[in-house]
């Protein structure tokens, strides 16, 4: 885990796309015996003794089935359990474990946490207001109501970093740990490009005006279920207007400094993002020259 | 328009979005006599006598007021009018109007039309089925049963060209008009990266393998609300195995082939995309070289 690669991608998942159409062969792989249940407590994965996610039979299964694919050649599927907390409120647990959870098994996890908790919020029709039933082995859910087809939400998120003569910019929202900053981010919205939001977020945040925008890498983040899609963006100048009620601060900091907070020297200028947050590749790639 | 700049982005528009928040502020912007309206009918825009969008006074407006933002000094409306079509449905008219648009003011009415469709196919809560109300300006709604906050929705979706040995991949969808081709193209599902979405697409619809993804362009496209995130992808292989349940045909093309369709050559191997939509930039910087 060389920060390079962004956390939650490499999933060797093969998700079939083909088989959640056709309800035959559906009914065949939930009757498998090979296969496979991911486990969970609550939304937050259970590890097995190698360290990568645990599976059981379906057997276990008490909710409904949602097919997550094809892994190792047996079928794969996550199960929607009444009564679970929803995706909006993270367990203290979760980030201890995907600090040891090797990026492709947090990619299988993320796409599972992300479809199981859009289950538990979309029991009913957004347009008539009637309860809604999974179809597409659990990739929808469709009005039993209106007949309308509702899909898995995926949330876009620019993040990025100012840079300005060799330095970029890092923002502290209040609900971080002491200590911590990291690029700043924020919801893409309807109209509007990558690069759009990246100079709009920017501007409202720290009151900089961009003038070239990077694209540099992207990860799920299944917290609910956005795409964290990361850039590198020049601003003219370093002058700063904070949104404090976006930001409790924001610093400009060197390579040196960066360099520094990455390698967790205690006296760096600030503690670093974890390495599956996509800051910390974002950061890497800074440092790589891009 | 060169075509290198993705149709729908470089509106002017100032999204303020610090007034949406400000109950008071909104108000007197509603008040204000230099507010206006965008014209629209039914969801497609009224061009003025100068080719742009057409704008009325506030005093016009008989539905529920969405606060698109400062533009020319001047508090920018839509209206929700309650019996306007979907956006998934689009008018024939629409495509010959986005053929004359500039691209920025194109941007301004695909905020425009993707919020006010969202706020027509929203009126009850997915969560406990009760209605909801719009809040913020009409940047989110708010469920009256549970207090749900639910805010509008932009799906990813990965467009692009597979290229093999100074050639590119291009597909033809039933739907498109007679000859035309383009990128490939589907959404992110929740749980990949663009990186990953652009694999498995082109892995199911053409059977191509992909080794390197290098990200190109973006652009909002408002039917009914996609971030368009276009790509170019290496592949090893130029073996095609198509998926025709997506796709009627696909075809290998060079750069000369590309060059005379985009050219509107009537010798051309394919109909190039028209100049708003990301495939067209796409092929340009190919052609362009990335």
């Amino acid at each position: 885990m060389n920060g390079l690669v962004p956390g939650f991608t490499g999933s060797t998942l093969d998700r079939a796309d083909l088989i959640r159409n056709d309800p035959e062969q559906l009914a065949a792989l939930t009757a498998s015996l090979s296969a496979r249940l991911i486990k969970l407590d609550g939304l937050d994965p259970v590890i097995g003794p190698d360290g990568l996610l645990g599976w059981t039979s379906l057997a276990d299964a008490e909710g409904e089935l949602i097919f997550l694919g094809l892994q190792d050649g047996k079928p794969r599927f996550a199960e929607v359990r009444p009564g679970i907390p929803d995706g909006f409120s993270r367990s203290p647990a979760i980030f201890h474990i995907l600090d040891a959870l090797p990026p492709g098994e947090a990619g299988t996890y993320a796409a599972a946490r992300s479809l199981i908790d859009w289950h538990m919020r979309h029991g009913f029709c957004a347009r008539c207001g009637s309860a809604t039933a999974m179809f597409r082995g659990g990739w929808g859910r469709q009005c039993l109501g209106c007949s309308a087809e509702h899909f898995p939400r995926v949330d876009p998120v620019v993040i990025m970093l100012a840079e300005h003569e060799g330095r970029v910019l890092v923002g502290r929202q209040p609900r971080y740990p002491a200590g911590r900053y990291s690029a700043l981010a924020g919801f893409l919205e309807p109209g509007e490009s990558i690069e759009e939001a990246v100079a709009r977020e920017l501007h409202e945040e720290a009151g900089v005006r961009v003038s070239q925008v990077h694209y540099v890498a992207s990860q799920p983040w299944p917290f609910p279920s956005s795409l964290m899609i990361a850039c590198i963006a020049h601003v003219e100048d370093d002058a700063l207007t904070i949104d404090y009620t976006e930001l409790e601060d924001a610093i400009w900091v060197t390579r040196d400094e960066v360099e520094a907070s990455l390698g967790g020297d205690p006296g760096a200028p600030f503690l670093s993002p974890p390495h599956y947050a996509i800051a910390h590749t974002l950061f890497r790639r800074w440092l790589a020259g891009g």
